[in-house]
């Protein structure tokens, strides 16, 4: 596995890990009496976002695989069964980049020489798939269910100490503000974008949905 | 917007929406003696998440728009400037596909005569990255966000109506695992794998969360 494919999990987990447990936390210290309440309601979410989100990807990246193999199997078809069509379809593409009619007959011609690699073409520039690795679904469930549990500890934790909710509350708010602003700028920094800017944006995420969360459990309950 | 991204938004919120208040609400039902508790918790997780996944999906897509446009920058900076590094790039592309000496020569010569052309395909091909619609982060966010709220209300919705955890579960377990199935039934067909198998699938994932969350709930709560 690249290990920016890793890096890529942990970020999807941890957002959402970070976040929605804060949030919920956050929510229920508006409306109940102990942390009791919130340690197990966080506690629970954790369990089944973690599942959720683990289990998710999981199926997902099977589905990409099975997908995949069945758009191969069926351009190997395709190339044999029904190679007219398939020349026209190369040919167009070789057009839409920009190539002259001349280019176009010409590079077709040599693509089709050998099946698998005009399959491999046609599954990676008409299709624009990519062949999946097959040991990635599992260990990107892994990462990422494993991420949201660590994401999701961090705005727990407090509670686990104290018993008053709004004592819980105030210490939670700053680790996962702090948590979260690191974490954005490290995100933002894999994709490219000014890194303080992202920093601010993620950690404001975690803020309106804590806020809105609070909002209507308030609301709702008293 | 095409129906595809509509569709696509609707089961990334819905999909998460029906799951984590489901196994949220199963889980403080074998923890809690009231079903207050779990309408406030699951609203607040419904507000939480429905936020989280919302603005997170606009910033997601806000920065796909800022990484596709700062790399179009530097591609045609690069043509300009670099001109010799993206014709061996340019060839590279040509060789990797399969196309002979003279010929990668050839379209790389016929490709770089337009300067947005050339950029256009390397954005594309070089790079993998398709151009954003600028108005697609906004109704993402919205899609998916009023998806997960329309989806966590399903499973908290018997909680409302009936006072003892228990009772409302066994509402919630029948009447969300019905909803989960129809609903992975429908999101398989899109996909395009076998729709009963996936069906199954999305509904196991539900089935496992709840029984986690209600595990640990239970452990740690009761």
């Amino acid at each position: 596995m690249k290990s920016s494919e890793l890096l890529r999990d942990i970020v999807i987990g941890m957002s959402d890990g970070l976040t929605v447990p804060f949030a919920l936390a956050a929510g229920l210290s508006g409306a109940v009496n102990n942390t009791d309440v919130i340690v197990i309601a966080g506690i629970a979410e954790v369990a089944a976002g973690s599942i959720a989100m683990g289990l998710g990807g999981y199926l997902a990246g099977k589905t990409e695989q099975d997908h995949y193999n069945s758009e191969e199997k069926r351009e190997y078809d395709e190339v044999e069964n029904l190679r007219d069509r398939e020349i026209e379809e190369t040919k167009e593409f070789f057009a839409n980049i920009g190539l002259s009619k001349e280019l176009q007959i010409k590079a077709t011609e040599e693509i089709a020489k050998d099946k698998k690699q005009w399959v491999d073409f046609m599954m990676k520039y008409e299709l624009g798939l990519e062949k999946p690795d097959p040991k990635r679904a599992t260990k990107s469930a892994l990462n990422i269910g494993v991420s949201y549990i660590v994401g999701g500890l961090v705005p727990l934790s407090p509670y686990f100490f104290v018993s008053a909710p709004a004592e819980g509350l105030k210490i939670s708010v700053i680790v996962t503000l702090i948590c979260l602003f690191v974490f954005g700028y490290f995100k933002s920094r894999l994709t490219g974008v000014n890194a303080w800017w992202g920093a601010v944006r993620v950690m404001l995420i975690g803020a309106v949905a804590a806020g809105a969360a609070y909002g209507v459990a308030k609301l709702f309950g008293g």
